[in-house]
């Protein structure tokens, strides 16, 4: 008889999208006539730079040659012209050595922050912030390292670390004690930052007690402060401790073309039971060669072009408009008497609520009454309650509007 | 700490195709003027049809302006368009019913297969033919459904069935007690197909036990004898028991495009351990929507072109010139005196080595001797030794001088 993996009978209703899309057409249902503007899920809106276009219709036709035609990419890593191009401008240019061979290339960071607790054991007991990117938190219950729920969305056996006005949104290293910890700088969904010292307070935690820190970096792209670092191998002894993932989604407009990287360094090694070393680049590689195939030819293609000249202005000025929107979002609520967050490093702003209002009440008042959808901050996390996620990614024209109706109605 | 999934330190040395690259680079090293033929690795040499470039090349321009830029692949389980093609084109004209919210398109079927065990539970006991495509084993050994080794490859906890020349290459289902049960035809690597009748054993057998067949539709397009099916749901009662894997890699070029599909119906039920049953499909969504994003659009726009009627007729003319290779190989095998299976509804020739002469050892005769890189039958299990495969994706001139060169040695 087949047995089901039980653990995902655990997780609570349903990813926090799919919910969000199901009240959103309701709503378009009942109001058929109503322009929905949408500042909720953190997808992009502004096409592919030219430069991208450019390279991937020379692939596609390469694709079409017997002489230039690819196809599988060899070892399912990524091209080394792609992880060569990464090396040098994402992190060499930024004083930071990074390996080609420490690079791999993947279909998304979603899918990597997703898979990464595969090759860890399931006795590991993982540290989240809270509010959290949720796939952290339902992967590590899909995969069994947790209990049953636990309430206000948390499970049994996770450590969450909550992140509020009291801490500016970056938390201290837990008292208790823990074996994976999961950070997100520029954070997804509260739009906060860490210094370096605070980076490095943390690289000197993980690194006494033996813990790897699992880096999501998707956003480092949207940091306008000079002093953020962007990558947590800025901080010493960061390689020793961290993997760190990085993504073109947002940065190159990639979130409907699919491409990522990891960062695992030669030097960053796990223990078995008996307190053995192991390194865990191989380990990682022979995940992605045994379950994973490569990214398209095509796609990486268009992802190094990002890092061609043309590619690098055309990505700034689109990334320019994104952060233009985060300006007037934080610029028009703050005039409104709301307060808010991030937006300043980040793509996100994170909106108090009025005293009183919860968060999915919020969203439904901003979806009923300006017809804006948002994200609902309790979505991400107990901690994120009376709180609503706004993204920068709208057309200018669209947030314009948007925030001329949340002003009406506030 | 963070301690280290240990089930991978089980794993037997690499995993296969990297360990004939490594002997294929140590050859061509030591003798660099040797042009050697890959026969090895399944990859396809022939450039996409011009129907696919012609639609990858729109999708890329629409990517390109704004009115028609297209973010995430809304629930990330494929484009409507592309599922709707699926539905008619691979099953409805073979008379099998699919529902588009059966269909779940991915980036591989290399990642499907990979990544369908996690939804079931760890104690379930895994069946596997042998010889066997490595990922179903591998996958398993990885998430701690298995023991250490049995030796030859083998591993604690699993039963294997022998395919071989006693039963064709198409096994009974097992004695023992099993829960999982992994198939594949036409098969990699042994080229042989099952019968209506064989697959409908297999049915009735999964039926009375409560139990999933995985079946690997892979090369299906490669079938040409009429009366076998393509489809296992071409038999009565497999869509209470089966999951159906698809791929776009062989059938269209895709090897470095990367496009798949998994059928998962919604009559199939797994159990809990108190018995209840649990639709599968649900549960095989929420993974993919929380450890997967979709697949690239321009890559789905090509898919679609594979099923329109330009479409169709190019991917035959291609897969025609892969079957004529089949063919000649065959016969030329068969001339010299070599007795060879598959290679009729497959791409792939199971090649019997001389009496006396292991797998490997082979292997190393033909890459030595005569500059032609095949793939070791031991690599894919016990029942494999004494066997070779062979695939007929390589260029027709190519393959025609492979077998001249093989001939001489023989």
């Amino acid at each position: 008889m087949t047995l089901i993996n039980e653990n995902y009978l655990k997780l609570q209703a349903g990813y926090l999208f799919p919910e969000i899309g199901r009240r959103r057409r309701a709503f378009q249902q009942a109001n058929p006539k109503a322009e929905i503007i949408s500042m909720g899920i953190g997808d992009v809106t502004q096409p592919l730079a030219l430069a991208v276009i450019e390279a991937m219709n020379r692939a596609v036709e390469e694709m079409g040659r017997k002489e230039t035609f690819r196809g599988y990419d060899d070892g399912g890593i990524g091209y080394e012209f792609l992880r060569e191009a990464i090396r040098e401008n994402d992190f060499k240019a930024r004083g930071v050595e990074v390996d080609i061979d420490e690079i791999v290339v993947s279909d998304g960071a979603k899918c990597d922050t997703g898979n990464m607790q595969e090759i860890f054991a399931l006795d590991n007991i993982v540290a989240v912030t809270d509010p959290v990117y949720p796939v952290y938190v339902d992967t590590n219950v899909m995969a069994g390292r947790t209990g049953g729920s636990a309430g206000q969305g948390r499970y049994e056996g996770i450590v969450y670390m909550p992140c509020n006005e009291q801490n500016n949104f970056v938390p201290e290293p837990p008292k208790e004690k823990v074996d994976l910890i999961y950070l997100c700088f520029p954070n997804n969904p509260t739009g906060a930052v860490a210094t370096k010292g605070q980076l490095a307070e943390w690289v000197d935690y993980a690194t006494k007690n033996k813990v790897i820190i699992l880096f999501d970096a998707a956003y480092e792209e949207f940091i306008t402060e000079p002093d953020i670092p962007h990558s947590i191998y800025e901080v010493d002894g960061a390689k020793e401790v961290a993997i760190e993932f990085r993504s073109f989604s947002k940065t190159a407009g990639f979130t409907g073309v699919r491409c990522a990287f990891t960062v695992v360094p030669n030097q960053l090694k796990a223990y078995t039971k008996n307190g053995g070393a192991v390194e865990v680049g191989p380990i990682w590689k022979r995940r992605q060669c045994t379950k994973f195939n490569g990214v398209s030819y095509i796609t990486q293609a268009g992802a190094a072009a990002v890092y061609t000249e043309k590619g690098k202005k055309q990505i700034k000025e689109t990334i320019d408009i994104y952060m233009g929107n985060a300006k007037f979002i934080r610029q028009k609520l703050g005039e409104v008497g709301y307060t808010v967050y991030g937006g300043i490093n980040a793509p996100y702003i994170w909106l108090k609520t009025p005293a009183g209002t919860g968060s999915w009440e919020f969203f439904d008042k901003l979806l009923n009454e300006a017809y804006v959808v948002t994200t609902p901050g309790a979505g991400f996390g107990a901690a994120g309650e009376g709180f609503v996620r706004l993204t920068a990614f709208g057309r200018p024209e669209n947030v314009k509007e948007a925030l001329e109706r949340i002003k009406a109605i506030s």
